[in-house]
């Protein structure tokens, strides 16, 4: 059985346009011999932010510590530990941390944009 | 935006042969639009289980609280919070709460089978 642990430690700087203080790791991925889809850890540093952008595939996310705020289709809400949200494909959306501590999460993506194609970072 | 909270108290008894003391709510599936893939959450009593069973799709696992074991193919694995396991499809598999406290697991499936037709609970 393939097993890993959640650990911040072991996620790496996403270098990308409009980010700021993020490290994330695939934790179950293409790499790992997933067909239809991919979960990703995320680590957000106080002040960070995700990039502000859309994208033709949708996110399911659990945000696992820390608090902060998540922008989608103009609307922001506060977001904390234990919160289960979906990004709708093709929405302009941001994950900000407004907290203290870091915060993290997992985002989940199809492993294929509908239109064909690998989905980055999946 | 689509927003949700873990909470143990929400989910429902799972009725199903083979499985003892197990309580899950679709937290992301079918009825809330999800094409792709879908998001559950599971709660094992002290002494519970899932079913020993085996199915055609595969399952990502996250550890919330609690600890237990988690059998895969013939092979029993010590698991506890904060850990990541992939079940392969067609693996035989169960998950056994042997703590003292509630364990709880998200358990993520795609919506479909390999060779078509809905997963059921997704």
């Amino acid at each position: 059985m393939l097993k890993t642990r959640l650990n911040p430690q072991d996620t790496a700087p996403v270098a990308m346009d409009g980010v700021d203080g993020v490290s994330m790791r695939v934790l179950l991925g293409g790499d790992h011999g997933m067909k239809n889809f991919s979960m990703r850890h995320f680590v957000v540093e106080p002040g960070g932010h995700t990039p502000q952008h859309a994208h033709d595939y949708e996110h399911q996310v659990v945000v696992l510590a820390g608090s902060g705020e998540a922008e989608h289709d103009g609307e922001t809400i506060a977001i904390s530990a234990g919160d289960v949200l979906f990004v709708e494909p093709e929405k302009h959306h941001q994950f900000r941390n407004t907290g203290q501590e870091p915060m993290e999460f997992l985002c989940l993506v199809p492993r294929e944009r509908a239109g064909g194609g690998e989905v980055p970072g999946s």
